[in-house]
C-alpha cells in the first residue's frame, strides 16, 4: 500500500507525549487530520472497489457459465451493485474529503497526491451526471442491446432506428452535462482517453489515412497469399491449451488468472490477484481462439502488472482505453503475428495439429495469418485495413452527434464510407452498420478511437522497448518474452493511473503519441511480406 | 407474486372517486397504509435477497473456478456483501414495519401473513446478535478453517485446540443471546431446524440407536458383498455426463441450473432461475460423483420447485436444513440406490462403461452400492451406519457445550464413541475428530442433527408419496420420475417457507416426524439385500 512518508527531519515519537496530546487536542478542534481524512477516503474507495469487483464477478459469470434462467435476477443483482457503488462514489462526503485534501496534496506522498488528482477527476465527472440519467441510459442500453441481438441476424436496421435515435439523444444529453466543450464528442472521448479531443483524434486519423489507403491499395494489387489451411478442423481443447500455453509463456500469471469460453472475448479483473480472460473457439479457424486469447492476455498482463500497492483505489488499473488497447495489440499483433515469434512457436503448433499443418511451411503460415484484404467485418480484418474500419465509424458517429447525418440515412452513409475507405461495401446491414455492438448497447461516441490509438501506441511502445533492449526480437525468436514483459511492466503496467496517459507515453517512449513508429512498422512488415517497392 | 386479495364483498372502484381521495387524505394523516408498508418491506427484502444472491455467486466462483490469487480479495468482497445485507436486515425501520403489519396480519393474503411471520422470526434472531459478535465469529471461523486445512492432513489436533476452545466460547456466547433456553444447544438447533430442540433430537436418536446398532451388527455378521469393480477406472467426462443425465431425468432443470466440479460438493441458489450444483469426481470410484451429483440435485430440485411468486423474499427457499436434507437423501438414497432405479439405469451405465461393468450383473452392482460396513469416515459411510456417525458428533458437541467434555479430551472421547457406536475406532485424528469441517469452520452445535432428520424424513416423504401413488416404484423402474417429482413439488417444494417445517411434514405425510417409515425402509431394504432373518 502506498504508505505515508514521514519527514526524515522530524524525529519519530514512540510514546504519546504531552506534546502529542496537545497537538491531538488542537487537531480535534480543527476537525480530523489530513491523515484521518485520507484514511477515510481510502476506506470508502476500497468499498467501492469491492462492490465493483463483485459486480465484475457477476458479469463474468453471466458471459461464461450462467444458465439462461438466471438472466432476469442477474440484471437486478448487477444493477444493485452498480447503484451501491455509484451512490458511494457521488457521496458529497467524498467530495468534501477531496476539498480538504487538495490544498495539502503537495505535502502528501506522490502516490497519494496522484490518488487525489484521479479521484477528483472521476468524482467531478460522476457528480455531473444525475442518477436519474444513469438509470435511464442504463435501462435504454439494455433494451437496445436486446433488440439488437434480434435485429442483427434479421438484418433489420429499421427496428433499430428508434433505439438509435434515443441513444443519440442520450449521448447529446450526456455531452451537455460537460458543456462547454469544443466538440460534442469531446466529453465521451475524454472519458476513455484522458487528454484526447475530437480535434486531436481527427489529426491522427488524417495522418494515418493518407498512408494506409495507398498501402492497402498496393497490397491488394498483389496476389493474395494462400490461407485455406487456416480453416481446416482444429480440436477445441488443443486450441485452448495452445493459446493459454503461449499466454503463460508471455507472462500471463495463471495463479492470478484463468481462461474460459464465451461469445465475445473479454478480460475482466476482480482483484490484482484475479484477472481473467475469455475466448471463443471456432473449430474451422485456427486463428480465432489463438489471437483473441493473446489479445485478452495482453489486457490481462497490463492489469496483473499494476503495482499491488495501488489495489483497491482508482489508481490500481490501466490508465486509459487507448493505452490498454495498445497492450492487447502489442502482444496479439506486433509480437504474435511476427516472423520471430513463429520461428519458435510454429514447430509446436505443427506438432499439435500435425495432420492440418504438418505440410504447411512456416513462411506460408506466417503470410496467411497476415493476409490483408478488403473485408466487411471489423473484427475479422487485418492490421492494415483495421484502422480504416475504425475511421469510418468515428466519422459517422461525429456526423450523427453533430446532426449532419440522420439515423435513417446511416446504412447508406456506411456503404459509401466503406467503398471510399476500405474499397468494398456490404450488401446488407447485418454486415454493415449493424455489425458492432457499441452503438446499440452503450452509446454513440468515445469508444472507437481507442482501438486506433491502441494500434498506434502498440508500435510506439514496442519500438521504444526494442531501442532499450535490441535483443527483444531475438528473444522472441527463442520463445522468451522476459525482457519485453519486464520493460512494459516497468514503463507502463506498474504505474497504473498514477500519471495521465500522455505522461506515461512520453516517459516510456521519449515523445508524445506519434504515428511514425506505427506506419514504419506496417510499411516494414507488409513491404517485406508482399514484396512491395519501397513506399 | 403473492398478490393482495381484495375482499369480494367490497366493490372495486376503478376511477379515483371523491371518496377515494378523502380516504387517501385520512391515510396520509395516519401515516403510510399497510399496503405501502408491505410494499416497502418487500422492496427492502428484495434488495437483501439480491445482495445475498450476489454473495452466493462469489461463493460459487470461489469453490469452482477462482484462481488461488483471488482469495484475499474474495474474502473482502464476500464479507462486504454479507455486511450490507446484514445491516439492511437489522435496520430498525424493518422492525417498525413488522410492528405496524403484525396486528393486520389476519387481513393480509395468506402468503403475506406468512411473510410477516417468517421475517419476524429471522429479524428477531438477527437483532439479538450484535454486529461486533458477527464480525468476530466470522473472522475466527475463517482463521480456524484455514488452520484446519493444514492441521487435518498433518494429523495435528493439538494445533486446533486453541481454535476449538474459542469456537466453543463463541458458541456459548451465541446461545446466551437467546437465553433463557432449556438446553444450550437449543438456539443453534432452532436456527437450522425450526421447532426442534435438544430434547426432541435426543429422543429421536435414542429410538434410532436402539434399532440401528443391532441392525448394523446383524449385517456386519454376514459376508460383505464384492465391490472391487466399483473402483476400476472411470473417465471423468463420462461420469459427469451420466450423473447429470440422470439428474435431468429426475427433474433438475438445466435451463435453470448447471453442474460444475469442486472439492466439497454443494448446491447454491442465485435466483429461482439459477440453482446450481457441484460435484467432485474420483476416477477410481464410480459412486462418488454419481451419488453426490444426485444428492445435490435433490437439494436443487427443492429450490427450483419453490413457487416463483415467493422469489426475492425469505419465503422463497427450503423450509429447514432437515427438510432440505430429506430431499437430497430421498433422491440419492431412497431412489438412486434402489433396485427399481437400477433396473432402468444399469444397462445405460454398462453401455457407458462397458469394459469396467459389462460383465458385472445388476444384482451384484446393486449390492455393491449398498454395502454396509463399519467405517471411519462419515461422508463415505452407508445408509445404516451413517446415523451412528451423526449421533456420535451430536453427543460430543452437547458434552462440549455443557462443559462435560474438555476440548483436549475430544480425540479420546471420539475413539471411545466410535467403538461403542460404529464398532471401529480410528488410529489417528485425521480420520477421527478432525475429519469434518463443521466444528473447525463455523461453530459447534446445530448442524449435525439435520442430516439424520433428513434421513428420517426422506423415508417418511417417500412412503407418503407411494401411498398416494402406488405406481411410483414401477415408474422409477421405467426411468420415469414425473409422479414422484410432482408429488414432492406439490407437497413440499412449492410451499417454500410459507409454513413451519413441522406443518409441512404433517400436511404432506399425515403425521408429525416419525422414525417408523425410516426404520421400516432400512429393515426392508437391508433385510432383503443381506438375507437377514426378520428383525
Amino acid at each position: 500500500m502506498a504508505g505515508k512518508r514521514r519527514s526524515p527531519t522530524r524525529p519519530q515519537r514512540r510514546r504519546k507525549s504531552g506534546g502529542t496530546r496537545r497537538r491531538a487536542a488542537v487537531r480535534a478542534a480543527r476537525g480530523p487530520s489530513a491523515d484521518a481524512i485520507l484514511a477515510d477516503l481510502k476506506r470508502r474507495l476500497a468499498e467501492i472497489y469491492d462492490l465493483n469487483s463483485a459486480g465484475a464477478v457477476l458479469g463474468w459469470d453471466e458471459a461464461t457459465y450462467m444458465p439462461a434462467g438466471g438472466a432476469p435476477a442477474r440484471g437486478r443483482q448487477s444493477a444493485l451493485l452498480r447503484r451501491l457503488a455509484h451512490e458511494r462514489f457521488v457521496d458529497p462526503a467524498l467530495g468534501r474529503a477531496l476539498d480538504r485534501l487538495e490544498p495539502q496534496a503537495g505535502k502528501l506522498a506522490p502516490a497519494d497526491a496522484s490518488l487525489i488528482r484521479v479521484v477528483r477527476r472521476d468524482h467531478a465527472k460522476s457528480v455531473k451526471v444525475p442518477a436519474e440519467y444513469v438509470a435511464r441510459a442504463s435501462a435504454h442500453g439494455s433494451a437496445s442491446y436486446n433488440a439488437w441481438t434480434a435485429a442483427r441476424p434479421a438484418n433489420d436496421f429499421a427496428a433499430m432506428i428508434p433505439f438509435l435515435e434515443t441513444t443519440l439523444e442520450l449521448g447529446r444529453e450526456y455531452a451537455a452535462f460537460f458543456a462547454p466543450y469544443d466538440h460534442i464528442a469531446d466529453p465521451m472521448i475524454d472519458d476513455a482517453d484522458e487528454g484526447m479531443t475530437t480535434a486531436t483524434v481527427q489529426r491522427l486519423f488524417t495522418e494515418l489515412r493518407k498512408e494506409l489507403v495507398p498501402l492497402a491499395r498496393a497490397i491488394c494489387d498483389q496476389p493474395p497469399p494462400e490461407d485455406a489451411f487456416l480453416r481446416r478442423t482444429f480440436g477445441e481443447a488443443e486450441q485452448l491449451a495452445f493459446g493459454l500455453g503461449v499466454a503463460r509463456q508471455m507472462g500471463y500469471d495463471l495463479a492470478r488468472g484463468r481462461l474460459d469460453k464465451t461469445h465475445h472475448p473479454f478480460c475482466t479483473k476482480f482483484a490484482a490477484g484475479d484477472v481473467r480472460i475469455t475466448t471463443r473457439v471456432r473449430e474451422n479457424d485456427i486463428g480465432d481462439a489463438l489471437f483473441s486469447t493473446l489479445h485478452e492476455a495482453g489486457h490481462a498482463m497490463y492489469e496483473q502488472g499494476v503495482d499491488a500497492a495501488l489495489e483497491g483505489t482508482p489508481l490500481g488499473s490501466g490508465v486509459s482505453a487507448g493505452v490498454h488497447e495498445s497492450q492487447s495489440r502489442l502482444w496479439e499483433n506486433v509480437v504474435a503475428r511476427s516472423r520471430p515469434f513463429w520461428e519458435h512457436w510454429y514447430p509446436a503448433l505443427q506438432r499439435t495439429f500435425a495432420a492440418q499443418l504438418g505440410a504447411v511451411p512456416l513462411d506460408a503460415f506466417h503470410r496467411a495469418i497476415n493476409k490483408v484484404e478488403r473485408s466487411l467485418i471489423r473484427t475479422d480484418s487485418d492490421e492494415v485495413t483495421y484502422n480504416l474500419h475504425i475511421m469510418l465509424r468515428f466519422d459517422l458517429e461525429l456526423a450523427l452527434l453533430e446532426g449532419r447525418l440522420r439515423v435513417k440515412d446511416l446504412p447508406e452513409a456506411w456503404r459509401a464510407g466503406m467503398l471510399a475507405g476500405v474499397g468494398v461495401a456490404p450488401s446488407n446491414d447485418r454486415d454493415g452498420c449493424l455489425q458492432d455492438v457499441h452503438w446499440y448497447g452503450g452509446g454513440i461516441g468515445g469508444a472507437f478511437q481507442s482501438y486506433t490509438i491502441g494500434n498506434i501506441l502498440s508500435a510506439q511502445f514496442f519500438a521504444a522497448a526494442t531501442r532499450a533492449h535490441p535483443d527483444i526480437p531475438g528473444e522472441i525468436a527463442r520463445g522468451r518474452f522476459t525482457t519485453l514483459h519486464r520493460w512494459l511492466t516497468d514503463n507502463i503496467y506498474r504505474h497504473g493511473r498514477t500519471a495521465p496517459p500522455g505522461e506515461i507515453v512520453a516517459r516510456a517512449t521519449g515523445s508524445a503519441m506519434t504515428t511514425a513508429p506505427y506506419l514504419a512498422y506496417l510499411r516494414g512488415k507488409y513491404g517485406t511480406l508482399y514484396r512491395l517497392p519501397a513506399l
